[in-house]
């Protein structure tokens, strides 16, 4: 496997990390990721080196949790951010077409020029239509100051389920109050995104999102789902995870 | 305090994290970051957040031993890269000042327009000569291929001790192998870089510098700096460090 332009060869210790690493800064390059959100990427880099760059069975439970909750509900909603689109554009794809969910961008940091450079990428890995650009982003999240509150009236604010990966605290709480179910992916178990959602999946979104399209796929056909979401519980889940990265369990 | 242009309010639970963010991402605006080197930030906040973003006593008994290193040594040199330069500009110089060590410019992702920029920052906050800079840096590390390599003859080349914040893990192994004293300033205590070097403040740059050049400023005077760098164990600090990223100790 060759890396990149500066040439990390395959055989480095940290290889398959600078290689995700690489796929974001070219999404920085490309006007879909801003500088902020590569500094949360290096954040998420750490926790990821501190569970073992590894989906744990902990991660495992939340994911399918995650896939019944999708299957489960009337208007899912995969909400994209730079750093989803950089990394994972064709897993966000897949999973709206498994799930029947819409897809709406939302980002932090907004310009018109991002919202569609991040639509774009998400039209060549195959969306039919994506939510939330420009002023079809009319709709407001009450409570919330940044530009994160601004949704579209058929996307995000009309959901029932949103799937927010790599989400911040604020716009989390916010959702939560607004009574929807709120399904992360997010390393680190003590971030107040982490806490406040109903499911999160303390996972690398980029080893996450396929094990989550596969998961909706298998259970597509299941009768109990709402089983499976009742019996998980995400505090508990969310302490395990904490015990795994320091050290406690495996 | 007022933070940035994005108006994040001081009462916001993450408000020093962010503005230190904020100076780096400043710091790549103006030319001296670059995209890898904002992951690498990302990835030291969240193991500063694990330590409770302060100075641990681990932490100030590594800073003291730094101290009586570099006033010990004959000819000490910081290496300056790309974030040191955003963030600690001014600690950077005071401690050349104080230790007399020569200040070098030494980056991963080399650019002579980069290097005059850091140049030119250092010489902003009283930097009377910086090294490292284009065709100065003439001089090899050997078995290094990176760009991290091209070092000063009068400078690092020639170095006893060498302080490297920020470092990665393949030069300071290389620099331990030209059996140099290595400094170095990291908030991983399991990263490569602080395994290799011979004296490593887990601590972040921001708050460590200033306490390493008052440090400097107290030992100075004193004739028992030798006891002080041998009493110094550190692999029983990182192991301390580490401690207290799981939790165990304070």
């Amino acid at each position: 496997m060759h890396i990149n332009h500066i040439g990390i060869p395959s055989d480095h210790p940290r290889a398959k990390s600078i290689y995700i690493r690489e796929m974001l800064v070219n999404g920085f390059r490309r006007g879909l990721v801003v500088p902020e959100g590569l500094i949360a990427h290096g954040r998420g880099e750490a926790y990821d080196y501190l569970i073992g760059e590894r989906t744990t069975k902990t991660a495992q439970r939340a994911i399918e949790a995650a896939a019944a909750m999708m299957l489960l509900s009337n208007r899912p909603v995969i909400s994209v951010n730079g750093n989803t689109a950089a990394l994972c554009p064709n897993t966000v794809v897949e999973l709206a077409k498994v799930t029947g969910a819409a897809i709406e961008v939302n980002i932090f940091y907004r310009t018109e020029e991002r919202e569609k450079a991040i639509k774009a990428e998400l039209e060549l890995h195959g969306a039919k239509k994506v939510l939330g650009v420009g002023s079809q982003a009319s709709a407001r999240i009450p409570q919330l100051q940044s530009e994160r509150r601004r949704v579209d009236p058929d996307g995000i604010y009309a959901a029932d389920t949103v799937l927010v990966p790599l989400e911040d605290g604020d716009r989390t709480e916010a959702l939560t109050k607004m009574n929807k179910t709120v399904i992360t992916i997010d390393l680190n178990p003590l971030s107040r995104t982490s806490r406040a959602a109903n499911i999160t999946i303390v996972d690398n979104v980029v080893r996450a999102m396929p094990i989550l399209v596969e998961s909706t796929r298998k259970l597509r056909s299941t009768l109990s789902l709402k089983k499976i979401t009742d019996n998980f519980d995400n505090s508990k889940n969310l302490h395990e995870s904490l015990k795994i990265i320091k050290g406690e369990v495996q």
